[in-house]
């Protein structure tokens, strides 16, 4: 049986090994959710970057550029990291370079894998169809907050695990205190990430709105998948190709 | 109000200042159980090192020595990783020197705290009056299992900020993420345990006595504290001043 494994922290990657993976990138608040957001209403790409400088870079060179830090758009880039910003379909068919504070740095960390896939609550069952029928063992990249461990990529690697149960085994004990958290919250995952650290540094940023709809289960059925560098959308004959093989 | 934190690995530590910091190494199975049956027992003192090395010099030295790699004693040490070994009355009033794979670790990169505790199951209580009395912020540091998160000393930590819940808040999303996994475990930590990968490892030593007795609550009311380099037992008087001053 394939194994399902948790990294809670980009800090603890390096003790994971990558290759053979198929890796899925958690940054629930907000940078994942965004990812498959825009990938869904059409982005025909995005190109995670670590730093800023990248980010600025990639805009001379004529794309449109998100970048964020402690929550907030970096002034001077277009797009900020809210994913209502990601549906606006003047963004459709074209390729967007991305930084956030966590989300993009758990990208560049996790390259070396054998597969790269962004994870959120918006595309949880497509991603669960997905791991449950490819062929790889999987591991969950949680994006944290500035390398310490957060409650709201944990419950969704808690999530994953749970419904990947009868498919892929516990690795270590990580996916198994993510499902704890996520059985204990799954009622009501809002109100539980209430006491968070970060629900409380957005709340100060009036993004509630965005909050809820990052919180939301399968409003997407697509995969943002990681290609020559870049985020493009997993193509369904990929999905049939890998279900049929189970 | 003072704040808790938990460092969920030590792969984790250079995240937190330590600075001000009432540090709590917790490695249940089984060197901090060890240490606070052994300081109970009439262990004068416990010299943690981080390695093979150090502990053998210490021997050649005349001190009695302890070395656990792998949940196993290593060969031409005096004293296994098991509690039950701490409570031999030939050991009162004698200096042992220790390392183990996890949790010697812990506390050697924790040096820099203003104080370091050791903290397990079988002193908990005392442990929570101690910390409740005194001034400074407190970080409660699992050693996990070779860098990773694992789940009795997340459980731990859990038990530890729940029961502390009216004298410190919590300073970030780990606290809260160890106090649910200990909520959902409470009942019956041994159960939930058997899920737990170093359950597993150490259930092919044949150490379930050992387990059994490392979860269990109050067994001792002394608490191993970091002087010198040494572990010793922190004084009554310690604790009586520090708790009259709340």
């Amino acid at each position: 049986m394939k194994k399902i494994d948790v990294c809670l922290s980009p800090e603890l990657l390096h003790l994971y090994s990558l290759e053979d993976q198929t890796v899925v990138i958690v940054d629930i608040l907000r940078a994942t959710s965004c990812m498959v957001t825009g990938i869904a209403h059409g982005v025909e790409s995005l190109i995670p970057v670590a730093t800023i400088e990248e980010c600025k870079f990639h805009q001379c060179n004529g794309l449109i550029a998100a970048a964020e830090r402690e929550g907030k758009k970096i002034d001077g880039f277009e797009i900020d990291n809210s994913p209502f910003s990601y549906m606006n379909p003047e963004l459709k068919g074209k390729t967007i370079a991305m930084t956030t504070t966590n989300g993009t740095l758990a990208i560049t960390k996790s390259l070396g894998a054998r597969e790269i896939l962004i994870g959120a609550f918006l595309n949880i069952s497509a991603l669960v169809k997905h791991l449950a029928a490819q062929q790889n063992d999987v591991l969950v990249v949680c994006a944290g907050w500035k390398g310490k461990v957060n409650l709201e990529d944990t419950l969704f690697a808690g999530a994953l695990v749970h419904k990947l149960k009868n498919h892929l085994k516990y690795a270590c004990d990580a996916p198994l205190l993510a499902e704890t958290a996520y059985l204990s919250a799954r009622e009501n995952i809002f109100e539980y990430l209430k006491s968070s650290s970060h629900f409380n540094r957005l709340k100060k940023l009036n993004v509630m709105k965005d909050i809820e709809f990052c919180l939301k289960s399968d409003v997407y059925e697509v995969i943002p998948v990681l290609k020559e560098s870049k985020l493009v959308k997993l193509e369904l004959e990929e999905f049939q190709t890998s279900r049929s093989v189970n």
